[in-house]
């Protein structure tokens, strides 16, 4: 069950071999933003700045590793699954990789712990935005949807 | 200068760790679809199949070395930066990962070309399939659109 950012962390690093690749931590987490960070060092480009795909699996990341944090907290056991996504890249990065999720403005946990409990399945989108930690703006956007199901074991 | 499928492979796995990590290689190019596979052993999530960001990850790297060989085999020298994505993960994948790209419907080389050495910049827009190749069908969709710059260095 990951019900608090360290579990979270462990699972990540544990089951997910591109998660342990990239360095992946989590650097914050206040009940509704999860922060999760890579080294810029493991996730360059050709160019030396971050790689789009190592932007793209920690935005994802962060946004799963929030449902899973809200699911667990309420004790439910769910399998999480992106549905889809869409990303903009605004500026290259040339620092560190900090991607922070929360649901989207007009999402509701509550509604969405309420319906994976009543139906066994629920939907929620997620918001997950990359920001230079040296000052230089919004590297980039996603707006993400996933399914959480019944844990298959 | 990358153009052939051999110096792309090189180029992915000396300058992009991640690339590295996920031990991508080039599939197949016939001059207008290139395909990169990666195994799923580097590529799994906490369930087992692909990762959401190894899927993300190969499929931008599909479409940012099909714009590297076009441009290549012209002898122009560029950087490829992705500006935006689409994906739409359709169904799990539980083998292989294989990343076909091909240029989207209605989009031309030649303009993109001439657009580049006329101007110095360009656009184009990328189609990105992952198909199972146990056939189970289309795993994920990717529309993306990338930006070719002169090359900085």
């Amino acid at each position: 069950m990951i019900d608090n950012p360290t579990a979270l962390e462990r699972t990540l690093l544990e089951t997910i071999p591109l998660a342990r690749a990239m360095e992946v931590s989590v650097l914050e987490y206040d009940g509704n933003r999860l922060a999760l960070n890579a080294p810029l060092r493991c996730n360059v480009n050709d160019k030396g700045c971050a790689f789009g795909g190592s932007m793209a699996s920690l935005m994802t990341l962060a946004g799963w590793g929030l449902i899973n944090l809200k699911l667990g907290e309420m004790q439910c056991r769910a399998d999480i699954y992106v549905a889809d996504s869409n990303m903009n890249y605004l500026a290259p990065l040339w620092d560190e990789l900090v991607a922070e999720a929360a649901a989207e403005p007009g999402q509701s946990w509550d509604d969405f712990i309420s319906d994976f409990n009543r139906r066994g399945k629920a939907r929620i989108a997620i918001a997950i935005e990359m920001t230079s930690t040296q000052g230089a703006g919004v590297a980039c956007r996603m707006q993400a949807r996933f399914v959480a199901k019944p844990a298959s074991f």
